[in-house]
């Protein structure tokens, strides 16, 4: 998407690869808003460190740079044999996969580059190839979240206001977003509407990132507490809830998506209120038989004992000329310790639909529709 | 409560009143947990002006508050026409009343304190009696959140999971709390038990004031974040809420309480949780006849936008020795704003019962109690 830099649009993707450097260029997302620049990793562990740390975030957006920091990693082995390079391919998998457990987009786009790597001649071979299939993994992201714009555009009626939680936007993905991609698409169509981007506590990618990414694109919003999407529910100020997801299984219809969806979903279903998902097809779980069984991350007790902004006057928190310091700060005592899930699940009962890149379906219709959504059995 | 310092315990109420100085004596909680200080209010002005602020907050303890502020404000005139000391009065009335508009509490205290003084001869007389009434309102505010300790107790079971939102605890109110009330009872009966505070954004009084105040009394607990709460009732951790509330409707038996509030009660009805709201008799509400006439106070968006704490090394939150300055950090982009609703209204229906100094009742007996809840028409 585009990226007002010093006063000029410049088109940035989330997620990049530079083949000289053998290098996944990223944009440091845990900056924003108040910083915009990118990072560009050494090796694949640095890949793996960098989506552990949410320098990168959003399901499809690790999912690529997964992609790339196994081509990073492969084309980083020095030698001919196959044996010790299919343990370095092993190691490289593993690492990556284990950074972040709860999204299968990155072990989905993974699982890709190594089955296009299997037809290599030799170990020169599947590292071109590596790289070749993490860029086509891009590339298909990156035109599967245009797609989702397509299909979910008609549910985005003029006037209309629209709670999304978290950050599924263009910088979750490789562009355009996913839950936000409809909502770019209705603006390129001329529509005017209202977002309520929910802060999403503990690390606030709606307030730091969706209200950013809004912001650059013009498009009016309010953050909100995520305490008070019940209340705006409640008054009927709300016509909407569109959200990403981490994983989607295609036996069961329920998602994983970022702590405090499920709660979205049940305020939602009680206030007949429409409640979306948009996913890519890396998305989806054909595995998993039940929500339980998805690993939940639990997340350092830091992130919600305190928060990290840039130090400012609250009576003049527009003055952008006396940019502070960016700090953490603490606001619970530290006597007192914090669980912090960082997902939770929401049952298929709570879902109207999942906005998907060829169509929209009732999430107990997937499993039927699997052919047409990539189901490879 | 007995609170803690430099190694000894210390009983302190929230709300004193000293009589030599006409000043209302504070612990101001804007600072704690990471310093523990009383303010001495000059003035009524300064004393709306504590409660607008939240150096003072909590219905209980604003309303004792404002009732020390009305004996503050009708002390410090000087004259002996009954007409102009009633124009003050009523100057002095309004000045506390419009502080905070949600609570129901304040207005209550201060109409006791208004009625006591009527008998009183001159205005000389008049003053002290004001005076009277402000310490009679404290003391029965605290005896009466002792007796929700009492009345509560039996709620909580040896080994209970609670949930509570906000800080209704002795903080809220001149001592004891509403709903930590019975948390301190059972532990004074040896109960064992778990406490999880939603940290409850914006103003984060759970992380700041609950979980202190739990730390100090050395009842186990987890700060989480106000998204978690679903997730936690989802995988069956939770087994109780219990809460404060600011008014509580005596003809319908709908509660305003902090902002979230409504989001965790309809979290509880949907996985058969009991939700409990304790109150003082000085939280109910006889006239309003529906929750949506219930003033909301919509805050500064600043609030929303940004969190207040004490800068710290992440890695090392726990480190008290190098305690850094007591900062406003930005989270979001300016260029966002922000909405702010600071309660909301939760219903009837999703309220299991509210835990009154004189008993436990369904929120749809309060008007049959009408007469031992101290209603009086």
């Amino acid at each position: 998407m585009n990226v007002l830099i010093r006063g000029h649009h410049r088109h940035f993707r989330t997620v990049t690869f530079d083949a000289q450097r053998n290098a996944v260029v990223l944009i440091e997302q845990r900056r924003l808003p108040h910083r915009f620049a990118t990072v560009a990793t050494r090796d694949f562990r640095e890949t793996a460190e960098a989506i552990q740390q949410m320098v990168v975030r959003g399901a499809p957006a690790i999912a690529a740079a997964a992609a790339y920091g196994l081509a990073q990693g492969v084309r980083a082995f020095r030698g001919r044999s196959s044996t010790t390079f299919a343990r370095h391919l092993e190691t490289v998998y593993q690492t990556l996969k284990s950074a972040r457990p709860t999204a299968v987009d990155p072990v989905n786009a993974m699982d890709e580059v190594r089955t296009a790597m299997r037809t290599g001649a030799d170990v020169a071979e599947q590292q071109s190839m590596a790289l070749a299939a993490a860029e086509h993994f891009a590339n298909a992201s990156a035109s599967q979240c245009e797609a989702i714009g397509q299909q979910g555009v008609k549910l985005i009626r003029e006037g209309l206001r629209v709670l999304t939680h978290c950050n599924a936007g263009w910088l979750a993905c490789v562009d355009f977003g996913t839950a936000t991609a409809p909502l770019y698409a209705a603006q390129a169509a001329g529509r005017k509407f209202h977002v309520f981007c929910d802060e999403t506590r503990p690390r606030s990618q709606g307030a730091t990132l969706t209200a950013w990414e809004l912001s650059q694109q013009g498009i009016p919003h309010h953050v909100i507490a995520d305490n008070a999407a019940g209340h705006l529910m409640q008054r009927g100020e709300v016509d909407l809830v569109i959200v990403g997801s981490d994983r989607a299984l295609g036996r069961t219809g329920e998602i994983a998506n970022k702590i405090g969806t499920y709660t979205k979903a049940v305020l939602a279903h009680r206030h007949g209120i429409p409640f979306y998902v948009a996913i890519p097809l890396s998305t989806i779980d054909w595995q998993i038989k039940s929500g339980l069984a998805i690993p939940i991350e639990e997340r350092d007790a830091s992130e919600v004992l305190g928060a990290w902004g840039t130090i400012t006057n609250p009576r003049t928190p527009g003055d952008r000329t006396k940019s502070g310091r960016h700090v953490y700060v603490r606001v619970a005592d530290p006597a007192s310790g914090a669980r912090n899930p960082g997902f939770d699940v929401t049952p298929a009962e709570l879902i109207t639909g999942l906005i998907t890149p060829v169509g929209i379906f009732k999430p107990t219709e997937l499993w039927k529709q699997r052919r047409s959504l990539g189901w490879l059995a």
